[in-house]
């Protein structure tokens, strides 16, 4: 199979590093953020020139399966017909204007209809907007300061979310933050008797996907235990739905694990790439969030509601959660198989429409051990290999599953695994 | 002169209640943030159809020449054809994909070139997001939590800029952050010294324009002081541009007023309307801004990227500040003279291409009061006056003049003042 190289990328690279800085993950420059952290993996491209599809190609014309969707926002396919028109339509009206779009109301409208727990809805831009508003509701709500997350979770890059002692962060920002374990219902228990009368939120993903570490699903009784808790102490049950939103159930992925939160934040896949995020909440807070003032130059955009809704559409007209759920199960299942036929034992875990990868073999995989770990070892080359073959997979991250992923992709992301497969096992032999 | 009505926009609002919630500012409902605090205002549009060039078109088919351009994003005019052209172009090849796109680099070479103090450039989407990692940076640069910042100055809705107090802040958001008094170089120097070693950052716009209040120009040496001030005492200067920036001077609207800040913020202008902020910053704190880790889905956009590149380099090729400064002084200008036939004195406060208006005669003003008084009173019922003949002014925020405006513009909008004055004369008579 021909291995890609990435010339540009690195060329185009050097150039961004005089006048990008870089991130705790990329010391060397040139990128922030999320984006920053593939960037020092072995043989992984660095810009795209152009997408399309389930597919997109990077600036040294390689092409690439894409399965990490823009890190979710991409559910649809990229270029998607009927959302691309339906914002181009609004941007001919007007995107940021003095006023609100009518837009804007059609589209809370339609997130009430969908979204199970929803009463109303308040747009913003990235998934931090909803996740940051919804903890000043919760304390709004309860006049309470505290709140609880579990270790691991990721609710945007905000100080309050961050680990303490995290570059920028001071004691302040997470001194009313406290963490429990995932899927330990006894913890959790005790952290709120410990704490009565003081939580005023409970903030969570739908299950458990954490990056580096196996995701976990919620064990049995796990939410409804969650969900009684926050009802008796008064606690306000925040979803953070930003990164699963819409690839579990239409309505919340709540639904698809059998439980009401208060508030829901959705961001992500929203408008299948235009930036958009939304809070939607019960009317028990509708007062709670009317009291806080909470804005954004962007949040009024009105291309990017119109893209919204044309998305939230055509989600529902083809039941869009079915499709990828199976999918998932489908390409990584047969992944799986020809894992085993190497000796390999991939293990796949989260939901199958955002299944996160890694070959237990060797195990604790070496990224394990922190930042200094990451992209080295058996799991992170077999990563590489792919990703040179045209497998867009990322080491350290769930991946996303798209509509707009064939068969025809399918078929060809078996080839690809089987033969990176077999470029590793060339190179660690029976040594995992 | 035809007086507007708005039976559409109010029965449209009367849905949004039922799916929207409100803000302190807009206890009905229906809409939140900066654009709620117009709604409850007389005889105020809330939504629009349309907009193009300088005017905008409300859901009742009324026209306005728009001195808000979208609360400062709007600085080319709507609909613009280079700006759009380069963002549709982008669209097509992709816009939010899994790899970042070389206008990236592109546009972070144009601000470094652009930009007096610019050796990088950070982007991001709302003008919260680089005054936030403003204060991370500075907070990384030199181990100290405190942040300074001027009464009334307005640096994006996070806890830790609100006032103490408001609806779901907690103390400890507020606990680092000390208030200044604008102009008063005095109670700075005290300030600091108080605090010596402690203040980690001081975050200001480039000169005071707060809500409600007349905005005030720095004092002579005072910008000088604060810089000499900062210098010595080791405090990462930060300049709040988001609202200003590319109004005053291409190159930063600290070079309009004279010194060098550590750190400039950009948002709202940046791109014409298409989402984006970005963070630039001197040499010295590129190693702190790489040690804070800060990210956001939307913050690697292309298409807003390549509508960034193409704005600042229209916004240069026709040295847009000249004409937006020139522009704002005439039309201003002959407001006041036509003011002071009627008796009124007129004042006009800020950068001419952002002015703040306020008749004097009913002095304080009775929004002066707080929020219960918004929207009444001499001054507030000329503007609604304005508005509902098709001059779009608000009357407790501070205006924007883009390129866009015309000669056209200038005399229509006297025309509408002069017959504006005309009615509250004859509801006031000679009250004030």
């Amino acid at each position: 199979m021909h291995i890609y190289d990435q010339k540009e990328s690195r060329k185009l690279l050097e150039r961004a590093k005089k006048v990008i800085p870089g991130s705790p993950l990329c010391p060397g420059g040139g990128m922030y953020g999320h984006y920053s952290v593939s960037v020092p993996a072995r043989g992984n491209p660095i810009y795209f020139s152009k997408a399309d599809g389930s597919r997109f190609w990077d600036v040294d014309g390689n092409e690439y399966i894409d399965y990490m969707c823009a890190y979710g926002p991409m559910i649809l396919g990229y270029n998607h017909g009927t959302v691309d028109k339906a914002a181009r339509q609004q941007y001919r009206k007007g995107n940021t204007v003095s006023l609100a779009s009518p837009v804007m109301v059609e589209l809370a409208e339609q997130l009430v209809d969908m979204v199970s727990i929803a009463d109303w809805a308040f747009f913003a831009k990235n998934g931090a907007d909803p996740t940051n508003l919804a903890v000043m509701v919760a304390r709004a709500a309860t006049g309470r300061k505290k709140i609880l997350m579990f270790d691991g979770g990721y609710h945007g890059s905000s100080p309050w979310m961050q680990d303490p002692g995290s570059g920028g962060t001071i004691e302040e920002d997470t001194a009313n933050v406290l963490k429990a374990t995932w899927n330990d219902f006894e913890q959790i228990r005790k952290i709120v008797g410990e704490n009565d009368g003081q939580i005023a939120g409970l903030i969570s993903t739908p299950y458990h996907h954490p990056v580096v570490f196996d995701n976990e699903m919620p064990a049995p009784g796990f939410w409804k235990n969650i969900q009684d808790l926050c009802n008796r102490k008064g606690i306000v049950l925040i979803l953070d739905d930003v990164r699963a939103g819409f690839r579990a159930d239409l309505a919340g992925s709540n639904e698809y694990f059998g439980f009401k939160p208060d508030l829901a934040c959705f961001g992500k896949a929203l408008a299948n790439g235009y930036p958009i995020s939304a809070l939607v909440g019960t009317d028990a807070l509708r007062d709670a969030v009317s009291n806080v003032f909470f804005t954004g130059t962007q949040f009024f955009n009105a291309a990017p509601m119109a893209a919204a809704l044309a998305t939230l559409r055509e989600l529902k007209r083809i039941n869009a959660p079915k499709i990828m759920l199976e999918r998932g199960w489908k390409v990584m299942g047969g992944i799986v198989d020809i894992a085993k036929g190497y000796g390999y034992d991939l293990r796949v875990s989260g939901l199958p429409s955002m299944p996160f990868l890694r070959i237990t073999n060797q195990d604790p995989p070496v990224f394990s051990e922190g930042i200094a770990g990451l992209h080295s070892g058996l799991h992170s080359d077999w990563i590489s290999e792919c990703v040179q073959r045209g497998a867009y997979f990322l080491d350290y991250h769930n991946h996303f599953i798209s509509t707009a992923h064939t068969d025809e992709d399918t078929q060809r992301t078996w080839d690809i695994a089987d033969d990176a497969f077999k470029a590793v096992k060339k190179n660690y032999g029976d040594r995992f």
